[in-house]
């Protein structure tokens, strides 16, 4: 809580206090039957402290942000979804039944988006990269996804009502709560609001009886119908099914795709030549059975993942085109920052890495590729930062992880999560399943390491642990370095040790000739190791709505009398790239409207001909809220005007050359500028008069 | 049958009781101690009849197709699917924990073909027909999936190890039975083997009762058991799950994309601007729960489907492009010559319209369609043939329907479906969801229709019907125009008429009193009317296995002591469009690849450097077996050459030159004949001398 919030709850407070008193001091007076005077003066007094406090209120309001700007948010975001709803980029998926929440379909301009996200996500990602990408199964049977803890962790805790039995998110309803009461009720204490701000800050780690626990403090009840709430549990959040006939081996709808790429890593290895690093990447579904779906396209039960798996020697991270990136400067929130209350800064991502701010040169390479990659789909770069995560957002194996975050009217959206994930999926899928997922390097000439060496000594161990002598010697064996020597001491300096095998669940005493534990030089021609694998992995419809919102703006028509949409997505994103108009309904002009179009055809230029009656400012407006970048339009058998959406200017071109000129700006090759600079300019004349 | 298998089992029987009666009585002779030259003559003549019996046992297995030729294609698939597997184009999903059956992973050179041929699809049918194309979530509520009848009927016989517990396709064992006593007994008659055929010409129309009772008759056994097995009953093929936490909502894996698109019929309709006819696509993954899934890519529990609903007016199924594939002439297989036992042949489509053989214009544009799509991605047209559905084949609302046959290992593969499903799928989604799912035609003067009206009476049937009044009411008015005539005839003939209502699944007696039936005439402003769907539907795995198999070819290595592999993808197709050779390895000619291999990039083409020191023959062949078409090999810093797999021809181009020269001909703008005539031709000099 900031300082000017703690003074104002603090004065709200006091003042709430002095409108109280004085009001019961006016009652008394009148009780009292004082003389009218007295009354009168203690009345004014009294409304004084009330324009004080209604003062100060104003002034809290604005200082915690609950009043006009999420109003406006509110407003922003109702505009850009109803001009997506209306015009199908995307609706509420089996409408038509009242829908299920949380699933979506894209409709054809919202379709023609997202291939078009996607396609660029493959040139600039896969192609430019040489990655390898694979295309996995959604349908994951119950071993994969046990190794690598879904199974057992992937959970989110649950509350039921406790009569109707309709679910929420526990921690939901408590965010809820603590998020209303700071906005909305003026009077709690400064050391309440305070409270409630820490609990916002450790939600997420919660355990479920402190989740439960605060419930009940607070009493929240079920928000539709007021009854009260079970105890927080646990709700895997896995799509569950059963694949065969059999109903014997349950499985699972992926809540992601890596697995896919984890469980492949041995052949991916091979077909890269033994050599790494190299990356495997795959786009597809993935599944999360939500408890209460809300926001949009932002909480879905299913998406459209793009993910990328960079495998690494652990111990040289860093990146041959890191140079190429080290350069670029932009808003990065370090976990510092984070915690000493500041806000994100411009930091050239050279200087990142350099400063250890960014744990290594492929993690900050992604980062700046991920940077390149959004801002180039049309993403604004001031609504766009890579926050570090706290260590108690992050898994204990993780050695660094940075969220792109795109503001929107929700807030800031994690939308790319880069994590380093160093060992741990590798191994999980190594010990499970028995096959060894590592990387060799071969040394140029042997060299010499000192190892250690643990050797249980059987025949000791087999005549003190009988039929638990293989969990020791396993447990033994597994020792780390720092364990070993430990027990190298105790044993010589007490003849046993006690040593906990986790497989027994329990304490045993090893003696001094059950084991021996030695260092040892030996000759080795190969290092064998398990890689690091660095991951960004892109939630494709979070990005596309943030694209949606950052692209929207609105603008007078030319009458003046309403306000007409537009999305000014970048050529690469618009559903289609070109709409072809015959100015008037006349033969003449829609043959030459059909020739250009089968001329866009060929050139691979998704474009809609118009050949209806409605005045051409109707179906520039129309085509400006699909985020059409340019209109050709039809107005004389030799030449044509070509119209940039944004700027609404428009050049005269012949029609033989329409289709190449379009095609050219919207490849890439060439921009707007060039073309205006080019050509002769279209006035405001006939064809713009209607607009 | 055909005539000569017919003969030759009635000579293989004849000649094997030949034998029989020979050989006893040659133990007879022997029995009755018969003069030695009396046994060795009879000895002599069962010899004969051996000799005689094995060369007509070589006829008829010729005939049956069991022997060599199933071997051969055994055979030529190991080699296929071997180099598919080694090289990773596809590989059993999740190895490591011994996979699951029916499920693959396309690795990076099949997932390349993979996005290679949607890409394709995307522009032959989306861009060049002006398609809406839409993306809806696998995870479809029940609703959904009963009203269009999958939760009820989409279901295969199972029959399961009585003491096991495996789980078998009914159909499928007895398939395979028949089958083998085909191929590998040739003692039956010609009578059985006629039974056994019409058993597996009919095994698609057999009832749970009937298989169960041919499994019984036939003595058929669990495969790996021979334990008894259970009576067939059906088991539905999809993928369950819960959606949402409470447990109360069922909710399926799609089995096709198809719905999807149904239940978003009337905003798609709204965005065409309430116009006929339009089609929507769409790309996705689709889910069936096979009880054994085997060949291969074939029959998988997950695989992506291409799907197009094409809507159109009833009463008008003209098509305007349809003249663009009159032309076109294919091999054809009607239900006519099925039925008449001969083989497919070549028919124009606009022949194969206009008699009437293909239902309608809009059906044979889009199967002409289909040709160019499959021949363009490398299907070899003599091995593709569009087969009509038999009566009993196809659903009973479909107006026709037609196959994409591809030939492979495995026989002739439906790999494409093209109905007319008439108007079932869009009335039954309005059935159940009570939303109209119809389209308009707004005529441009009122006109006079003649109507059939029916009024059921309802104080009488109420009377007579009591609790069943609304199902008789129900059933009344949904008599046809026939049905109606007939009931009014018979009213007004017998004063009643019996009448049988479904819902109540018997027969009422209908009085004249309890209906009013009669012809009116009506001004009518519009035609309101359910539009019909014609859908062509891609088994996308499925294709890219048939082109698989129809690229594959061997040839010898240069040095004649081995068989390379060679894939003959064209380029559209080809997972890697070109590699970048540094002829040995030396700087100058790594750097000249690497500016190569930039400009490649930016072309967009995909490619792979291989600086290692491996002979430039075994690159070749390397590349050759991942179908690779074109290699640049540098072998001076101002020019480099190209070669071409199949033909392995290599001409000379500049270094400058060399990315575009590549870039013409992949994106199809040049052939390599074109390529060839314009540059120097580069004999087989240092480059080739080591392939």
């Amino acid at each position: 809580m900031d300082t000017s919030e703690k003074i104002l709850r603090q004065a709200f407070a006091e003042k709430q206090s002095a409108v109280e008193a004085q009001g019961h001091a006016v009652r008394a007076l009148k009780a009292a039957g004082a003389a009218k005077p007295e009354i009168d003066a203690a009345i004014e007094s009294l409304n004084g402290l009330k324009l004080e406090k209604a003062s100060i209120e104003r002034q809290l309001q604005a200082a915690i942000g609950g009043g006009d700007g999420s109003l406006n948010r509110e407003t922003f975001r109702q505009a850009v979804v109803n001009t997506l709803e209306r015009r199908l980029f995307y609706i509420p998926s089996f409408k038509i039944y009242r829908g299920v929440a949380g699933l979506y379909d894209y409709g054809p301009p919202g379709c023609a988006v997202k291939s078009n996200v996607l396609a660029f996500w493959r040139q600039h990602f896969v192609l430019e990269e040489n990655m390898l990408e694979v295309d996995c199964p959604c349908v994951t049977p119950e071993v994969v996804l046990k190794a690598s803890g879904h199974v057992d962790k992937f959970t989110d805790l649950m509350v039921k009502d406790e009569k109707t039995g309709t679910c929420y998110r526990a921690d939901h309803l408590l965010k809820d709560f603590c998020n209303e009461k700071l906005q909305k009720d003026l009077s709690i204490s400064p050391e309440k609001a305070a409270e409630l701000r820490h609990v916002l800050a450790v939600l997420d780690d919660l355990s479920s009886e402190q989740l439960g626990a605060k419930i009940k403090e607070y009493g929240i009840t079920a928000p539709d119908t007021k009854n009260p709430l079970s105890d927080p549990y646990p709700f895997n959040l896995m799509f569950q099914t059963s694949i065969g006939p059999s109903g014997l081996s349950p499985g699972y709808m992926r809540p992601e795709t890596a697995q896919g790429i984890f469980v492949n890593f041995k052949d991916l290895y091979y077909y890269n030549g033994n050599k790494l690093p190299f990356a495997a990447a795959q786009i597809g579904q993935a599944f999360r059975n939500e408890i209460s779906p809300r926001q949009g396209l932002l909480r879905v039960r299913e998406f459209t993942l793009a993910e990328i798996e960079h495998f690494v020697d652990p111990e040289n991270k860093s990146h041959p085109k890191f140079s190429e990136v080290a350069n670029l400067e932009f808003l990065m929130f370090p976990r510092e920052e984070q915690m000493s209350g500041h806000s994100a800064k411009r930091i050239p991502l050279g200087e990142a890495v350099s400063r250890g701010i960014v744990n290594n040169e492929t993690l900050g390479y992604f980062i700046g590729r991920v940077y390149l990659f959004l801002t180039r789909l049309g993403i604004d770069k001031d609504r766009l930062r890579f926050r570090q995560h706290l260590a108690n957002e992050m898994a204990h194996y993780a050695a660094d992880c940075w969220d792109a975050e795109i503001e929107c009217s929700y807030g800031w959206i994690e939308c790319v999560g880069i994590a380093d994930r160093s060992a741990y999926d590798l191994r999980a899928h190594s010990e499970k399943s028995g096959v060894a997922l590592v990387a060799q390097e071969k040394f140029l000439e042997p060299r010499e390491v000192e190892k250690l060496v643990i050797n249980p000594v059987k025949k000791e161990l087999g005549l003190a642990f009988k039929g638990n002598q293989r969990m020791v010697v396993e447990a033994l064996e597994a020792m780390n370095e720092k364990e070993a020597l430990e027990m190298k001491a105790t044993l010589e300096s007490k003849e046993e040790s006690p040593f906990y095998v986790c497989t027994l669940g329990k304490n045993v005493t090893i003696k001094k000739n059950m084991v021996t534990i030695s260092k040892e030089i030996k000759k080795e021609h190969q290092r064998v190791f398990t890689p690091s694998v660095i991951e960004p992995s892109f939630g494709i419809g979070r990005i596309i709505f943030c694209l949606f919102e950052h692209s929207f703006y609105t603008r007078p028509s030319k009458a003046g009398d309403e306000q007409l949409n537009v999305f000014r997505f970048p050529p690469l994103v618009a559903p289609i790239k070109c709409t072809v108009f015959p100015l008037v309904q006349q033969q003449q002009y829609e043959e030459v409207a059909k020739v250009i179009s089968q001329s866009l055809t060929t050139a691979g230029i998704s474009h809609k001909i118009d050949i209806t009656g409605t005045s051409i400012g109707k179906r520039y407006a129309r085509t400006d809220e699909l985020g059409v970048p340019f209109a050709i339009t039809v107005d004389s058998a030799s030449s044509v005007t070509i119209r940039e959406r944004d700027s609404k200017d428009q050049v005269r071109v012949n029609v033989g050359e329409a289709a190449l000129v379009v095609k050219e700006v919207t490849d890439g090759r060439q921009t707007w500028a060039d073309v205006w600079s080019t050509f002769p300019h279209h006035s405001a004349g006939s064809a713009e008069a209607d607009e």
